[in-house]
């Protein structure tokens, strides 16, 4: 970590050796937020906005956590690994919704990946379901909270 | 649209059926950007950033457009739909790089969301390819550029 | 149809090729029950049921959808098709609950496998969410309900 | 086990966390029917049934292998596991097919969805392979018989 | 066709645009051999290769079908389509099996792609079902027989 | 190993049982090569072939990375397992590329299946990229190299 000095001779793209890691606890906490137009908000209510294709948040959640299990599958160098945990909240604050994703696996790798993608699809997927009504939408702010369990933790300031 | 009318009457998720809906050419163009600190930006050159893992922009272009063939898997109410085309440019600004993604078909209904997925999962993989250097990055500013081919084009102004 | 007569001589398993047929509207309704204890049939409550792991009946409806929309990789010999349409609608009955699928496609190709996955995949997922409570669940009563729009229509008596 | 007392209090869908969970070698038994018309039956010879799409059982087998290993990602909330075993019987009884599935795993949840999984996409690729003949297919009685490795077993008595 | 002068002036990767392509009867017929050692082809009898994990060809048609539905999920740049049709065919000569694929769609692209993946799973399936008797395998000889369908057709001499 | 005695009595398929395995270091390397006419080699500059999809070993590196991911949902009974690592490098001889993947796992059960995905899923790449300026290549001579870990060590002669 912390140099490039290690990259392949003929620039080629390639997968870290991680056999010589050891398994230990990792968590990863990253967050996301999407911006709202008013015409979208003023249907929240009770923790949830209800558009003409169902519950926003509960739909963000559930699509979310499925993509965190797809992570390795989306970005081609990310190891493959089975999570322990994948927890999604959604809350609301003045102008749009604010996602915080949290990842946990016993592997020799983190999961911070994991975490970012399940903020980013929660996110597409509140657009999605809210693009009927407006499509005055910006997802921004992705970026990761903390990390813990691997050679070097990590938390934003 | 611009209205939540039609919801179900028990609120509960659903596709909207498009069977009654013209096959016309659709594209879409989305964007995101990705802050990136000093001791990432310093290693762009010749318009490509060589990270341990390699060559951070083509992989992230190959990534984001895996990423789009897949959104109806991501997104759980996107219909499946054949991509006749996905473009992806990736640029340096000052603080970070500019992705852009255009899409097409021809099919009953938008390509938004494959032009969203394409930007983000670009963004997520350009995250992972230099996490080794810095995790001080931020992906943000995503958003539809514009749309056309549906009932109503979009711009954004 | 109604014969076997064009078995492939070594009896090898094979595709059926419907390059010359018409891409025709179809649409297939399909249904199954699954049939809960009083330990779980008890927490049922305004048209769902909320288990530890969340809403029951959404998280289901979720899963079937996206499972229909994944029919020919599950499927080997299924053809790909984009689906218009999938309805998923969750009831109770004095033992259970009551799922009906409805798929709909413009396609060479009939869709009642994938109105059957979605109500198998949706019954899995409703055991999945209860399962912490009872493990005396029993899925069943799957069958196709009709089919219209391919060269015979189909209608359970 | 045996409550729900610990939903998440907005009522949100979440993944279980295993993380402080052992791995231990778990195995699950489930089980389910197709029951077939007599038209079908009556291609039933050798241990086999032979459409005009090939060798049904054995495609079924295939099938229903395959989904075993895809559990995690057709259920919402499962976690990820690397299935060590999964073996797949199919036998007739008068009126239909009767298909067993066990699976085994090492690791920190159980293995029933796998089970259950395979036993349903098994029914429905002999669904697939015999619709040709009839639809008057029924899939029934699916359920776990028995689970050993976890906190608690199960037996169906 | 021909040349390469319409490279992207970044050279960076990027998938075709078909979308002002017509949608026609597109066909691609490939091929590949596996060479397998004495130990492994002596259990060749009536058309089939009896392994401890079942029936060797079989099993290898039912892969390289469902790989061929995959093809774009493969191959970066490969556009998504609808099968019409995928055979495959495996016959048996002195030194090993010939495995021949056909597929079809109605499309604005080829299909050679998956026919040449349905032949190489194919291949690399037999290889899995036989590799507990001998690892002397090896792949070879795939190739494109012929495609027609497209703006210029293709047949090797 | 080295006899088919065990064969379920009535030939149907299954994946082999490994509960019962260590888990140890597993390593295994393959190769193959692609066979390219002039039109196509005489692009090869700097160790990178440019063709109007972008670069082609890079783009194949990644393809063939990803898919190695995926083997378990290709060979219908290959075990799942989380690798390591997957490194692909492919350097050019007179006549066309060679490809050579190196995979590691720590694991009850062999990589060789996922290394000789990644070398064919590479090589097909190569003929996408190439395939708009010729036809006429060959995938060829892809077999197992040497492979270690597992109850007997296996190195090509």
């Amino acid at each position: 970590m912390g140099s490039f000095t290690h990259i392949d001779d003929k620039n080629n793209p390639t997968m870290v050796d991680v056999s010589h890691k050891d398994e230990t606890l990792r968590e990863a906490v990253a967050s996301s937020k999407i911006f709202l137009p008013l015409e979208i908000l003023e249907h929240f209510c009770d923790g949830e906005i209800f558009s003409k294709k169902g519950p926003v948040l509960q739909t963000a959640i559930i699509a979310g956590t499925m993509a965190a299990k797809k992570t390795h599958d989306l970005i081609p160098f990310c190891h493959q690994l089975n999570l322990d945990s994948v927890k999604i909240n959604i809350s609301k604050f003045d102008t749009g919704l604010d996602i915080v994703a949290i990842t946990k696996t016993r592997g020799p790798t983190g999961v911070e990946m994991e975490a970012l993608v399940a903020c980013q699809v929660a996110a597409l997927t509140v657009y999605d379901m809210c693009k009927g009504l407006s499509q005055k939408m910006e997802i921004g702010s992705c970026h990761l909270v903390k990390k813990t369990g691997g050679k070097s933790d990590y938390k934003k300031v």
